[in-house]
């Protein structure tokens, strides 16, 4: 039953992250394919580089299921394309949960191979954020993360969440639960009052043109 | 015999991936040891994604005739720059030859790794075309692979065929053959007549300023 | 000793390198937290690629002090921030230092894995010059590295000194101080006095739109 849980929840992150990569390549010249191996990279590229840095077989090469359901959201996305990227608060909301659940799938995934908590939290950010990091990247944008915006921060809180459940012994499910939801409340709250944290201010251009830029 | 020959067109696909990624070096203020490092980014960075997923040593570790093959490509491009790069159409056969033929070792290794034939298909594209994008990303620019075109399919197209010639029980041989040639002819029919898949059409510009961009 | 020697001169790379990707993130609409990330990955992204194609977990995991000197890093600029980032001629000296240190221990770590000495070589390079390779295409720059420049090519001819040392027998701790030297040299040698490669020069436009652009 539990099971079951899991992977609803799971297959819901991919299909909210993949229709996240598939809506940003849209008039860009990208064609489906294209489109489909974006979706595809947001939704499993941060599990990706978790699964080299911890030396086991990335998760997809495992189980088909999460080329499948990317496979829908293109299908879904050209189906109901005006309905469904129109759908901006609903795939929020999705996105969100992906980003509180695949946090803690890292988390969970660094503790069982006995790594110390603090790389397991690093792990779970790596898993939440990095897939739309390549996004970005692919697209030839400065990756949204590094942008004025709450959103490897609210990974790295539900980690320390995480921490401090399994210090006061909670049982594994309710740890789990509880740091995903901070990750989404997070992320939730601080997109809704645009907080953020305060941005890197230029240094004078005179200095920047100095040898030192290495 | 048959060795030697998959060795020479081994070394030609590197050579002519190595003057795509070269080529596409001059007038950027690129130096020469840049465009070496772009031709063999180009030439190797498929190979090597596919090693790190299968979890195997990085085949350039363990023979140095890439590096080496790199080299003459780089020379070649500075010794007969105006001949070698106006080759437009001998060039797009050696890459669409290469592409091939890099397909098919992907192919093979992840099936001799034990692994799903679904999974040797995507890494077979990987092998193919990860290293075109890699290229494309340190340019700057939105990969070539997710533009209309048909390349990464191609590479699909050339796995399924191999799927095929196994349940049939050809020999590997011939099923490498037969595979190879079907992602160069599809390569080479597309660009020809200029097919493609659609692109994604744009969202309104209203809906892509909503929160929803994660 | 001597292990606090080179953890001193490990910690002053890792500052170094981190600084240089804190200062890139200025006036980019990059948060505190994003600085933090691309100072991170500019300090460790060399090291961890290494890793990864040596197949053994990534330096930073079984160790704290790279993410606490990164940290440090960030504070320093934060509150010393005219200081710091007009400090043009040290941290130019530091990142030079930090590029002749890292490759010296990419150098070693390879040749300790039993790898062929133009493969350590070429992971010594690896470790010094991808950090700032990923800075700049997170920034999405074209890489300083490709650029007009003599960076990796130090690491390169720090490393066949290494070689010629070895060869010559000296020991260790003379052999890997020798050859970082030569690093550090060539750099602000190269630097000072503007020495670099010639460029690629341009292929004509009618050339570049052939279809052969694959």
């Amino acid at each position: 039953m539990e099971g079951l849980f899991i992977t609803a929840i799971d297959l819901i992150g991919t299909f909210a992250f993949a229709i996240s990569g598939i809506r940003l390549s849209s008039g860009k010249n990208i064609d489906w394919f294209g489109a489909y191996i974006i979706g595809l990279v947001t939704a499993t590229g941060g599990g990706t580089i978790r699964d080299l840095f911890l030396g086991v077989t990335p998760f997809w090469m495992l189980d088909g299921k999460y080329f499948l359901t990317t496979g829908v959201a293109l299908l879904a996305a050209l189906l109901f394309k005006d309905r469904i990227l129109r759908l901006g608060s609903a795939l929020f909301l999705f996105d969100a949960i992906g980003l509180g659940l695949f946090t803690v799938v890292g988390i969970s995934k660094s503790l069982e191979a006995q790594l110390p908590f603090w790389v397991a939290i690093v792990m779970g950010a790596v898993t939440g954020s990095v897939g739309g990091l390549i996004r970005d990247v692919l697209l030839n944008e400065v990756p949204l993360l590094l942008r004025r915006n709450i959103y490897a921060l609210a990974c790295v809180m539900g980690g320390l969440v995480y921490y401090l459940c399994t210090q006061l012994h909670f049982s594994t499910s309710v740890t789990e639960l509880t740091a995903a939801l901070v990750v989404i409340l997070v992320r939730i709250v601080a997109e809704k009052f645009n907080i953020h944290l305060p941005v890197m201010s230029p240094v004078k251009q005179e200095d920047k043109d100095q040898p030192d830029r290495i």
